[in-house]
């Protein structure tokens, strides 16, 4: 399949990561997290994120938001998240089997919370008949591809922190909004109070692999069995870990994040004034919706792939990723002003 | 770390498997599982188990497991496995949290079950009190490295299947199996009535993935949800997919089960007439048990890695994997035959 | 307390009922639902809902509806229901913690569901990472003390069907709905093609116990091991049958619901002309829900407890129950008419 | 029925108990805990355990010990207990099912356990692969009648603290144990550090309701919720709580947990030594087990109902209760001597 604007996962292995692979492939490493590439990875992580911070590497996005929520929720508590939250719409219902506990969806504009809708689902403290909110759960950036600004996170964090909740971000790009918003890691995480995150690296250029990082160090106490009990332990740990390593290695995964925000920046650039075309806002991260007429996606889809978000306004998602080229969006465009014609 | 015998997923990836993986990494590949490589590699599992297998991709060997037994019980229903299955005693109760159901455990002798053992635990049946066993769950080769014969599966699944009972195999080394018996993988699966396998990746020279196999085709109805409620879905699929496809390929398959279980003979004969050495019998698959005196592991264990069993009899657990040498065995024989002098 | 109109759950029990405790008290009984009070009570649900229902007693609403949604949906699949349904907002997560499907809740018009608004949740069918639907969830009457018709229940359930999902009732004051629709139990459920029902009685003059009956008779099949495993198996069934064989005999349920639908009435015309009072709409069933000026609610309360509904809208809920009196309602209505001079 | 052995749950309501329910049926009540009735029982719970306990009624033995054993374990932990424990075989799976946590079933002798037999199932602490016992559960008296001696308790529990776990209580017939040790049930569960006690009703004369008992009082900090996600919150509580006030008042449970005892031994005396007959031993609550050859079974039970408890030996189970008269002793002794004329 040709490069296309499907997702992010449809990307291959940057190319450094998947020689990484075969320098971690040297004799034997002893298994499930006590190797040397494992520590070495943690050290990585603890650059970015803080000394404090306990990492565990898990296989995919899904687990690392299910077993993060899992370790800090009792099952008859409840997480906030967004209406659009990949733990509500798109995870098959596994936080609510893995961890029993319920999510209170709460309604979104461009994908974001506010502490206005928070506030009105703060409801029925204490009622023994409802499910008593125990952590925020903020997805960064977003699922529509915005990105919480410092101001925003903070207003956020700070509101649960007023109702003593426990903060989660879910960061299956959270590269991404490093990158948009011009900050560390830890000046949009930890700094802010931010308890336990979900560090995305499938899909900005890993084969596979995602770290739940605690930054509430307590809250890690019996993470190990937890990442065990639900099947996310990998053996071969050294795999993992040494991706990561290459992620951060000579700054890699800015390169990777600061290629995939570019694109899509030229992307927007490029079609957000033919005709027919509507696009949904600036984009932040690396993803442009934009509606079309009906008739151009099978056309379109025909040479680049990507997918129809919404299927009563055909607004489509045009995601790019760090393989993602200056030629692509041309030709991409190239192809739209010809439908528009 | 040098090369030891802690365990089979100590060693690292097997070279051809590893070129496998640059040669996946070309281009875009939709994710889930809807991309020709998955397609592919599971044509080769379909060539080994039959047509009507039907077959998944997951990360690790409990989620194999897991996700299986999930699939084919109800939450008020039970499992009979061993008492030292895998799924009993090694999965951090993954298998009672994720499925909901029971483990009802019985009790083995060198890792196998027998008809008499499961007939003396099959009680209670119609008796709401009690959680009703419906799947039969065997691991071959067994946790203590012995393989059922053709005959013993024959006569547990004939028990199983006259008592309207499922069939799961934890295969988690199933190839090594399959070159011990010197039978095709169908023989004594399929051919026999097994309605579930975990087909083992990790253990047998990949970087990770296993296989779930349904070969009742109806019961894999659903699976494509479990999988994805159980956090199993790996998004860049190609990269598990490719890994399998190497792995049946020239019946490379052969060469890693082979040399496992050629080095394991090795060991045997290089040891069992060392005085001070009790090995409890000739190796099936590719793990030595033996006791030695408590002493001699210390000194044992700075070259060469491996696990003491049984912390009260010093019975230790000497694993080969596809990467052993030769050279590996006689070494190892050599420091214990200096210790026993 | 004095009666008020807080809950039907707040009234005692009736004394018909509470004499068949009495009368059930006598020398042993097998427990566990296999003795005689038990088959008698069975017998009348068959009379009133058709000779293939199988019927099983547990021991309050949640755990009807909890037990009855566990048995017809597997962990994966998702029960749709009005967003203020009692499974959604009042069981403090029972049905996803104890069943692990998911909830997907739709917005409702005065507690009620639409086919226009299902219609905008049936989405995604097919797609791995979205709970697919398998139940429709009706409660009856609502949450609001609306009564669907036969005409809407018609709907609801073609749409369903047609879908192929199961129907399951919330029917915890169902006995109202059949006196407000002047219909037989049997016309608006198993006519309907209804698979499950939640029969309530605490709150219609029990002491306690409820009843889930299924209409699908092989739904039932597993359905011992459910009601055991969620801890709802009485074991002297007989006092909670015995409570139900009463209900029905003589038909005390009508002399009941018909108490508690008349003075709902009553209470309705007494205040909907006062000033400052705003009814919300004509009752169907036993409550009225009523705007009031906030400060009328602590003078009133005082001797007339009831629930502050809407603590935004100041919107309350005025619950009428079998011993609601004539004079009861005289006197509350002459409170609510001194306070609005 | 008439009177027979078959189990404790097979007798009615003891008359005062019966009468305590229309005492309290009177006007209204507030529901799901929060009246008088209610205060009152936990305040008669206070007086026996001390006033830091912390009282919750639930319905049922099952719904006891899994309320209990949910609010103190995470998932991935486990709860020691016997192999004979209810928990492990009489509850369907409940516990692994509704909490998520894995059993760790301890060979029993005569229904007791041993620190001995603990000991050697102490193992593999802090191994991620293994779930780590955080519970010791003791069901006293055992399900084989036995009674822990006060001594026995001691060194149980302070082994169970020594390794830093929580001790629950299965006291389906907790009151039995104090009337056989002569003992304050203070003196044997509080005053040796037991954390929480399943405190049975039903099996002692009630008609239905057991207590949860949280002698530590942190733990009870959330059981509220936990409570109602099991479907356990009893909506006229009071129902429940009356039953228990009555069965404190004037000593009443002393009455009839000394009836059973007393008819207990008085069986034990009357069949001992008759030829056939193998009693276990002599009975130290409710029960006494007997061997008998099997052709007597059948027309015994005609005119006594009780149970074969091993199908195999021919062992029965032969229980008294609060309603066993010296007649029927005689009359199942007479039965018995002439059967083995």
């Amino acid at each position: 399949m040709k490069r296309g604007f499907g997702s992010d996962n449809h990307a291959g292995v940057h190319p450094k990561i998947l020689e990484s692979l075969s320098l971690a492939n040297v004799e034997h490493a002893p298994s499930y997290g006590t190797d040397d590439w494992t520590d070495a990875a943690i050290g990585e992580f603890k650059k970015h994120f803080g000394e404090q911070a306990q990492v565990f590497f898990v296989f995919n996005g899904t687990a690392a938001n299910v077993t993060a929520l899992r370790a800090i929720t009792r099952p008859w508590q409840a997480v906030f998240c967004s209406d659009v939250a990949h733990i509500n719409v798109d995870e098959c219902g596994a936080p609510e089997q893995m961890g029993g506990f319920k999510l209170l969806p709460v309604c979104s504009h461009n994908g974001k919370l506010s502490v206005e809708d928070l506030d009105q689902n703060y409801i029925r403290r204490g009622d023994q008949h409802y499910s008593q909110g125990q952590v925020l759960s903020i997805t960064q950036p977003t699922e529509l591809g915005t990105v919480y600004s410092l101001e925003e996170l903070k207003s956020l964090i700070t509101w649960a922190k007023n109702k003593n909740l426990l903060v989660h971000i879910d960061g299956a790009r959270l590269s991404n909004a490093a990158i948009s918003l011009q900050k560390t890691f830890k000046e949009f995480t930890t700094d802010l109070g931010v308890d336990v995150v979900s560090f995305g690296g499938t899909k900005n250029g890993l084969m596979m692999g995602e770290a739940v990082i605690f930054l509430n160090k307590q809250l890690a106490h019996d993470f190990k069995y937890v990442r065990k009990q639900s099947s996310q332990l990998p053996s071969k740990s050294r795999f993992i870990a040494c991706q990561f390593s290459e992620y951060f290695k000579n700054d890699l995964w800015k390169q990777i994040a600061g290629n995939s925000l570019d694109r899509a920046m030229d992307l927007y650039n490029a079609v957000k004034d033919i005709p027919g075309v509507t696009v949904r806002e600036k984009p932040q991260s690396n993803a442009v919706f934009a509606k079309i007429p009906p008739a151009w996606v099978k056309p379109l889809r025909e040479n680049f792939f990507f997918y129809v978000w919404d299927e009563k306004t055909f607004e489509c998602r045009w995601m790019t990723s760090w393989d993602t080229q200056k030629q692509d969006i041309e030709n991409f465009a190239a192809a739209i002003k010809e439908l528009s014609k």
